[in-house]
């Protein structure tokens, strides 16, 4: 049986051509980059190389990118490093916005500096999943050091304003922290036309290797270093830089610059109808998430009377990979907190279904899902 | 012109057989192991007998191994963790103890725990960069929550007594974390024989990927989490598990187990007829560090009347890639904490070498280092 793999958005399979640009870079041009001699200069060179390309990419410049592990780390650095730098150096208040369908490593990273003695406002979503300009106008105040929304939900795959809100913080001279992991590497990101002042994404969402990310800080802006014992990043994040991992990462960068437009079209039309079958041959099913501004590759769906794992497992039996809109929160036995904020009953929250579709996503794969589903759900209302 | 390679100190080329492990983990073996289905099972996999193997190699168990993103990461998290934990749950007092010798990451992150309202003794060491054993029974008091000590200097190279101290600690019931990211793979380290409560360890160290590391986190020890944001590595170590990675640092281990014995007699040999020759052949040359109580691969000299940036230059032109001691602090102006430590004056301090032979160092290469390094020494002299 060929195994269909339509949970994307947890993780991509890493290009062949990505895995073939890191190789020489175990084996040969291994050098540390902090080294001064030649091993270390060709491991700088690719390094900054690699730096560069994700720049332009997301229409930054080189010295704006931080190599990070990931996109927890980066989301983790962006809101702490925003913290520690307004409160050790009193520029600020101690007041920080985020919305209550971030990510959790936005989410538990606000709620640890709340401990910290920091004041976070959780600004509430509509049934799709989008925040109120409103809403955070008012809760702007002179306190604020920043405001961390994600670009797209991992979860419901709902696209947020972000442009508006870029406008609106930079008007008040406050950070705004895009979470972009998913949809760098899915969607133009311009952080200029963004006004982001931090944005954060993950090499591994976009047919990269897993751990490595980056996070770009605008220049001028300030935040403290996190992570401790050396000059790498600009003093932002000490460690032996992992040259292969940003690599790899340039590598998918470049080979999305090529393929973005095309496979947004295709995975829009694919993602369409996927949605409109579901929704026409299954009783008792609904979209989560906004019905077009939305990514391309998400699809999110509740159905009635049913529970997500008992589906995901008898999907899985049929060869197909999906999941209930959040790896990081697997095993967990609370509802989405996405899921709850957009307004499902209990019942919806666990009756959920996320598909990601990707670059080798083909008809048949979806045509199959939609033979499989139905089965699968009536199965499991019997 | 062969380049020679004697930084390995700093890093190390990748194994081939490391890299051919890591291989289906990019294309085919991808899944998100935190993802409930096969993809997902299949990573998880990976990454647990990775896990069983490196905690076999160290003499823990399976679910004592935390991985990080390398040994920075290692060395923050056992420090901040364990007095963030301390502190959040009042166990115990707000005291930490570190040498004057410890890696940055592990300096750096004291120094930000003082200012965290922390009290940190600094330990100092003799002229062979050891920590005496009465210095630290002086400093242990009752508010002491943790004592943390580099196995082995990854300057000078330095052993230091750590079955002597964990013996200390474990009695008084103060936790221990090793810095051993010098010593894994290079000398057998047994964290039960050590006392050791926590023990970092870095992959790209001994012929494994870099963006990879761990630490050991002894079964009852609690410490808090560092990265916000999901359950991963039970709770401690949010973000999505580098599979690949923890696949190649195994592979490393694997490949250490079988070699560890032969290479550690080889380089012995190597480094003392290297030592020997050095001291021999150059007036005014120093060895730094203990004579015979030293990794097995490091030899580290001070050259009077040299500057070490200048030497390094010129050895790189002739094919020779070494270090002064610290790729973390590569660019520094500062003369190296742990020569001023053992009480090293400026001149000698400025004028270091270190050289540090790996898996494919060969008698040819030291003889001609030996052949080379006299005359650029007298050359820079003139």
């Amino acid at each position: 049986m060929e195994k269909i793999y339509l949970d994307h958005a947890s993780t991509t399979p890493v290009d062949e051509r990505v895995t073939m640009a890191m190789l020489p870079y175990f084996t040969q041009k291994f050098g540390n980059a902090s080294s001064p001699h030649s091993f270390g200069l060709e491991a700088q060179k690719g390094l900054e190389d690699s730096r560069e390309t994700l720049a332009k990419f997301i229409g930054a410049q080189r010295e704006e990118i931080v190599f990070t592990s990931g996109g927890t780390e980066s989301n983790n650095l962006a809101l702490i490093g925003a913290a520690r730098h307004a409160r050790r150096l009193k520029t600020k208040g101690n007041h920080l916005i985020v919305s209550r369908i971030e990510h959790p490593s936005v989410l538990e990273t606000a709620q640890y500096l709340e401990k910290e003695g920091f004041r976070v406002t959780y600004l509430s979503v509509d049934k799709y999943g989008k925040v109120s300009l409103e809403e955070l106008q008012n809760a702007l105040s002179d306190q604020t050091i920043l405001v961390s929304v994600i670009h797209a939900s991992n979860e419901i795959g709902t696209l947020q304003p972000v442009a508006d809100i870029g406008k609106i913080t930079r008007g008040k001279n406050i950070l705004f922290h895009i979470d972009a992991v998913q949809v760098v590497g899915h969607l133009p990101v311009d952080v200029k036309a963004l006004n982001a002042d931090l944005l954060s994404l993950a090499g591994h969402k976009f047919y990269g290797p897993k751990g490595i990310g980056a996070l770009y800080v605008r220049k001028g802006v300030q935040i403290d270093s996190y992570l401790f014992g050396g000059n790498q990043e600009k003093g932002l994040r000490a460690s032996t830089e992992n040259v292969t991992g940003a690599i790899g990462l340039a590598k998918a960068i470049e080979i999305c610059q090529t393929r973005m437009e095309r496979e947004e079209q295709q995975q829009t039309k694919l993602r369409n109808s996927l949605i409109n079958g579901v929704l026409k041959s299954i009783d008792g099913s609904h979209l989560n998430g906004h019905p077009q501004e939305r990514l391309p590759n998400n699809a999110h769906f509740s159905f009635e009377g049913i529970k997500g794992e008992a589906l995901l497992l008898s999907l899985d039996m049929s060869g197909i990979a999906a999941s209930m809109g959040s790896a990081c929160k697997a095993g967990s036995m609370e509802p989405s907190h996405v899921l709850k904020a957009i307004g499902l009953s209990n019942e919806l929250a666990f009756g959920a279904l996320r598909i990601s579709i990707g670059r080798w996503t083909h008809k048949d794969h979806i045509a199959y899902l939609l033979e499989q589903l139905p089965k699968a759900v009536n199965q499991l209302r019997k």
